[in-house]
């Protein structure tokens, strides 16, 4: 998976005083960055992954262009994940998954919302707050992907805490299993439930697949944060659409996108081969 | 605190076919909604709390706005709590930061933020992932709400888990009280290293205050969601700066907005009434 994480700092673009103002020529820029990068790493992925935080910080002018990244993305054939870790009460909790998804229906006419194909949540506020996401994912045919162990250092302070035996991130596992049946595949092999387990901590991953066998991963953490990944099989255990190896930096700062995108899948397809590749 | 949780399918305005688009129409909707809201109900008030969900779900539009509200808001001389509940790993909380406050240089010239004096973060990635919020509202001069415990039943499923004798929310506690110095007031008596504390479970207020003795606390969960102002005495121990009591639709709703904000102001100042009631 392309991670588009954009920084106005190093995607170049025209310099020159822009009439429109920063924002709107640091949009236009990010716009052509993340074109120009789906385009040419787009063919050796299955999907790409928008850090929602680098638009924001462009103000409007970047959530418009990322309406338009998503679009780019999905008509050459990619999955959009929204990487925006939202999570919070049900009411709001509800508010974002309409806007991450198909939108809504308003006196004023249809609203549409972002479009994406599957988007990551936060679990800190519980299994109500989950809810409202896999009712919208089910509803719109999405994915749903909750943080369960993160792939930085301070994961461990919550994440790890032991709670009755298990770290708590072993309780979230838990909870995201628990919602498997509701986003299960047709042949009942996977579940659009899925769930983020950083490749920086690969000792957790069998652990994880034992505890959420049907969940497809999404593993952050390979190149810039150190993960390798030669080291992920253990999430490949129920076959190769198992898990989202995803890749941000590693791949955007290449001089050569294309080939490093490459490099990652050739090694992913080597650590993911098993007896039931092919599902 | 003026919660603004906006609803296009109640805020009024002119549903005659627009020609912009329906997500323009409810997003000039939403803009006069809001404005009309602060105007009546802000002079009873001393903070707005936009719901950034609420404003996502209209698009780039809905985020365009949002940056309006906020400076009407301050223009009337309240403060802006962004609500988005962010949290994510290092890199990329760095980035949600700048998007809420006071933006970032670039080679495009000056990218404003939101501008926010205030955003809630969501602490299950760790302390790492809350530096970059400190860190921010450090320099900007802004405060920090991190959920501690919220206010939706779900919220026992992790944050009430026993770790090692204490809830997992307690050591979220401890955690935020370790940021407390960085963001400390002149006089050493508050810290704008806050935490949001929901009022439906308010016996969990006095021991929370015991743990966090001079973090502001943000109280939402009070009418709608079945909070009893009344029962809040405790979350102000340090004196009536100690706590701000978010409401949204129990003002929104109410047929006299400004009456029923200051009733709730009235029912604060009496339960907050104690021997630091000047701090």
């Amino acid at each position: 998976c392309l991670g588009l994480d954009p920084d106005p700092a190093s995607v170049g673009g025209d310099l020159a005083a822009p009439s429109s103002g920063a924002s709107e020529a640091a949009a236009e820029a990010v716009l052509s960055f993340c074109v120009d990068l789906i385009d040419r790493a787009g063919p050796h992925c299955v999907a790409v992954k928008p850090q929602l935080a680098c638009f924001e910080r462009l103000g409007w002018q970047g959530f418009r262009v990322l309406e338009l990244i998503c679009r780019h993305a999905q008509q050459a054939g990619l999955l959009v994940i929204a990487d925006g870790k939202r999570g919070d009460v049900p009411v709001s909790a509800k508010a974002y998954a309409e806007a991450l998804t198909d939108g809504i229906d308003s006196p004023f006419g249809r609203i549409p919302g972002l479009g994406a194909d599957a988007f990551t949540v936060n679990p800190f506020t519980g299994r109500d707050s989950i809810e409202p996401f896999v009712a919208r994912a089910e509803s719109s045919g999405c994915g749903v992907f909750a943080l369960v162990r993160t792939s930085n250092p301070g994961a461990a302070d919550i994440q790890d805490l032991d709670a009755g035996g298990s770290p708590v991130f072993e309780h979230v596992a838990a909870m995201v299993d628990g919602f498997g049946e509701r986003l299960e595949s047709a042949d009942g092999l996977l579940t659009g439930m899925g769930a983020v387990a950083g490749a920086t901590e690969p000792g957790h991953l069998g652990r994880l697949r034992d505890l959420m066998p049907r969940s497809i991963f999404l593993i952050p953490g390979v190149g810039a944060q150190g993960g390798r990944p030669e080291d992920l099989g253990p999430a490949f255990r129920p076959g190769r659409a198992g898990a989202i190896v995803t890749a941000s930096r590693s791949i955007a700062n290449d001089p050569d996108p294309p080939a490093a995108a490459e490099r990652l899948r050739e090694t992913l397809w080597q650590v993911s081969e098993g007896p039931d590749q092919n599902i």
